[in-house]
């Protein structure tokens, strides 16, 4: 205590940043108050961004640099007449930026945001909204009572009701929301809307929630740690393990279907939908455990995933292979193939995954690397990348999952992979003497063609990855046999040819090939002229390899609205599919209540799958 | 901002109770370290009470007064090995009462208890043991990694370690614990011993976990509200409804069972269980599913519940009556009864219940009330009597369910009544008017022998109240028609003959006439002689109705040592079941692991039953 100065130097630097970010905010408030954009505009840095989630754009949305802003305020001040910017806490000073937390409403919904200042100008702004006005979900002292109390003549209790709300639903009434995919994506999307008291029916071709988890290649567990897979209102118990297996995250699916008392139709496929512009309505056509079944709702949301269209590629040959032959995601696992040889088409996660549960099983196993991979050890990961947001020690610094997801959107994907490449620089050093066995073993390694590692990867592309859990080291020792550099000539009988001449004696191949854009599923389900109009879903426009430009702003076609009046896609990890539900499901209920949702920024197409 | 004298008298108080808990605290501990048990008891008032959950005592034990606080540190302190003292948050001072807590180490165990001084003397400590040493569940971020990363031979996944527990349960390995008895207290206490790695197997004669809410009074749901209800580890969400459906529970129970990994047999019912003292272990004989089998557990928890041993009165000609007639839990709702003449004999929660859901079915209701029954309406009662420790506002004061639990086993039960007394004086006047129309609708009221109401009656007899919830108006209309201060003569061919000389003609009788203690249980599946030598379940001691002294201090028999060796009791309401089964968990765990386990204060058996 000798040294004051000292010692109340960051309380000093706190209290500044809370000074500049209140003068900030104020200045803000009363230049939108008084409709004055040109002096809103002012308040930003040269090098802005503003990133709105659906509280000004009804849309997902960045604006980039000071006319973009201008443009957005334009187009939206005026309907969103926004008030009341207070700060959330105090600011914080990081490193010369000054982080502040605050609060907004706007005509029908209030709104939480993240602000960044360089200096007194605002670096990156996220608005995003919570709540509509007078449809907020009822929690807390709002929660339902789940008895009336008093004497009511014919009272139904609440499993008649249930039960009458599951007879009547698709027959008598009609979901206003259509969920076709019952994943963790529908299930949470549904739980938000049922919260939302928007009528919703999920369908999915599984028998059981969770079943989609259950059928996969038996040694899956999630690659991503437990403090990032949360689904919305149920966080999991702090026993759960770091990385669920995959039946036990089925199970657990299975329960929040059932406790969030979501309409879910298992064995349901959906056969066609057409949209009648005339009556704002969708037909679809739907087969329910064999049965056919037209329904009618006004919403179509597409959460199938983006694992959901396997990406199988045409060799020459393979209707003549004389073993077995099937995409990852048709794998049941290495049971049955101990002592046979098998070739596995891929080097990404899942191919890892594979190979190395077909080699604990006393499989022969040969690994084909076609082009480059991204390999991160998952502790790395976790340690270096997602720890800061996504941990035990976030959530002992009062960063719990709620605030690392609006974290995390604060930062504008333009600038993302300035703010990764440091943490691969990192990674790389860190695990030297592994990616350095691998090379020698063959392996062709990248870090993404910017060295922004594997979210942005993930962002741009869906693939290119493996996140490492021990399958790295079998292929550096050559337990996993590899076969890289070269592209597949033909399938023979009993063996693959390979582009450099030689060729592999195979009993099982497995194409761990990977998935096709999620558009290609409104190409099976309603058109292939829908799908077009539409065009390709994910995906940024940096240019980057299977990510072609112009640049979007944001990933194509997901939780906001598409060239497709009525056509929604929600997908993602579990983390996006928890925080995206949220916007996805206000923009549903807006719909439904009729309130005027006027889109800002919707993107035009320029790829069609 | 201008008197600052006064504005910080609070904070000053507050600075002034924990310097003096802290003062308190050392010499306490130092006392302790020294073994010095003369100067640890001169530390207390002359009023004191000192309630040890397992952390001292291997049971749950109040000594009331110096002797009995003497008494006790002669018998454990040296075993005990008590250190590490330490004030855990600022203390406060609530109307001249100093209230703090802290935590504490054992030999074996650390703790965390509640202090009460007045002045520098102690008036209450609550002292509870939190986890073993060396056995602490995991969690947070010593919780499973899920995977185990790198590659292993024969790998077994997540399901096929479940599905091999699941199938060699019973057969190839024994439980060390046997739970009878599947519902909410069974699986709460279940859990814990998963946690804890204690192998249990829970048997339960319903089907599925839930079913024995689901199978009763359809109108039924808990009386008591969410902040009191939620299970051990996996709190219900904040959407939850106040008062749960007793279906909705149930979906909840089962799949709580599910995610915590129980193992649970449904359809299986206890048919003997007998203890070996050679071997410690229990023979126990079951039909699962019809089949006969042997288990041999060394601990076996009745879990059967309160309201388990029907208690149905002997009535002269009940064997001559043509309708039908059947005990409250075998009453399956009204629909059955529309247009009839139904008479339910008892005017407690179920009996209420009951003739509510039947009057708004459309039949012909009459109550038989035999005895006086205390009334509280459930809005009153959850802002009089729970609002402070179980509410919404609770929870925003920082009081979550885990504080409020421990706050709630601070109250010694010897003077637990003079705290509830002003509070049902409080709601006689606030509900004056509902009670004047009661009383000349000719209905008996009371507020337990004391004026200590509904929690009072709960602890000392488990019977005598009606949580209102809207039956009481229906009677004051006399809408529910009431015959009370009578009781049944006879039972005739299709009426009942009471003792005032008038006959009820009647098509249905439902006899809500409560259950028999728990012993009851231990009678039916061990023997007479284990229950005698066991006795009476449940109650204090208090010497009023039904609860017949000497004072005991402590629920007779409830989540403690019983007179038969590895044989315990469980039950209790949601928040009983949820709090108790932590210390009925440790004392199992630490029998498994061997660790000394001293008992002091084993009680005395008054009752048999």
């Amino acid at each position: 205590m000798t040294d004051t100065a000292t010692l109340d130097a960051p309380a000093a630097a706190a209290d500044a940043a809370t000074r500049a970010a209140a003068s900030w905010l104020a200045a803000f408030g009363a230049a939108l108050e008084k409709r004055d954009i040109a002096s809103a505009v002012a308040l930003f840095d040269e090098d802005c961004y503003w990133r709105d989630l659906v509280s000004f754009t009804w849309n997902i949305k960045t604006a980039e640099g000071k006319p973009a802003i201008r443009e957005l305020l334009d187009a939206t001040l005026a309907a969103t007449r926004p008030s009341a910017w207070a700060l959330d806490g105090p600011a914080a000073d990081a490193g010369g930026v000054t982080e502040a937390w605050f609060t907004f409403e706007t005509a029908v919904a209030r709104g939480r945001g993240l602000l960044r200042l360089k200096g007194d100008k605002c670096w990156t702004l996220l608005t995003t909204m919570t709540e509509l006005k007078g449809f907020e979900e009822a929690k807390g002292g709002t929660r339902p009572k789940g008895v009336e109390h008093g004497a009511l003549a014919q009272r139904q209790s609440w499993l008649e009701r249930r039960q009458q709300e599951e007879a009547e639903l698709g027959t008598k009434t009609q979901p206003y929301v259509l969920i076709v995919g019952g994943g963790q994506g529908g299930i949470g999307l549904g739980a938000r809307l049922r919260r939302l008291g928007v009528p919703t029916l999920i369908v999915e071709k599984n028998e059981r929630p969770g079943d989609s988890w259950r059928k996969r290649y038996k040694s899956l567990c999630l690659h991503d740690p437990v403090w990032y897979d949360h689904m919305p209102y149920l966080p999991f118990p702090e026993h759960w393990p770091v990385f669920s297996p995959k039946d036990k995250i089925g199970d657990w699916l299975e329960m929040y279907t059932k406790v969030m008392e979501l309409n879910y139709w298992g064995q349901t496929t959906c056969k066609s939908a057409k949209y009648d512009e005339a009556t704002q309505e969708w037909t679809v056509e739907l087969e329910r455990a064999g049965k056919p079944l037209t329904l009618r709702p006004k919403q179509l949301v597409l959460a199938t995933g983006m694992s959901a269209v396997p990406n199988i590629p045409k060799f020459a040959g393979a209707d003549t292979f004389k073993g077995e032959q099937h995409h990852s995601s048709q794998h049941p696992g290495p049971d049955a193939y101990r002592g046979k040889k098998c070739v596995v088409i891929g080097s990404n996660n899942s191919a890892h995954d594979i190979c190395a549960a077909l080699w604990e099983n006393g499989a022969d196993v040969t690994m084909v690397q076609r082009t480059s991979t991204h390999i991160a050890k998952s502790d790395t990961l976790m340690d270096l990348a997602l720890g800061g947001l996504y941990s035990e020690d976030a959530v002992k610094n009062g960063i719990d999952h709620h605030k690392a997801d609006l974290i995390f959107a604060s930062v504008p994907y333009k600038i993302m992979h300035t703010f990764h490449i440091p943490v691969y620089e990192e990674m790389k050093k860190r695990d030297a003497d592994l990616y350095g066995r691998l090379e020698k073993a063959g392996f062709m390694l990248d870090f993404g063609e910017d060295g922004s590692g594997l979210f942005m990867k993930y962002l741009r592309r869906g693939s290119g990855y493996y996140i490492d859990v021990g399958a790295s080291e079998l292929v550096a020792d050559g337990k996993i046999k590899l076969k890289s550099g070269v592209n597949v000539e033909r399938i023979n009988a009993n063996s693959i040819s390979f582009s450099d001449g030689s060729e592999l004696p195979a009993d099982l191949i497995v194409y761990a090939t990977g998935y096709g854009s999620m558009n290609g599923w409104a190409a099976q389900l309603i058109s292939k002229e829908v799908a077009d109009k539409v065009g390709k879903c994910w995906g940024l426009g940096s240019g980057t390899t299977k990510d072609p430009g112009p640049w979007e702003g944001e990933l194509r076609n997901m939780w906001k609205p598409t060239q497709q009046e009525a056509l929604w896609f929600h997908g993602g990890n579990l983390h996006q599919s928890r925080h995206y539900s949220q916007f996805l499901s206000l923009q549903l209920k807006a719909r439904m209540e009729g309130l005027p949702t006027p889109v800002h920024g919707m993107q035009a197409v320029h790829h069609l799958g």
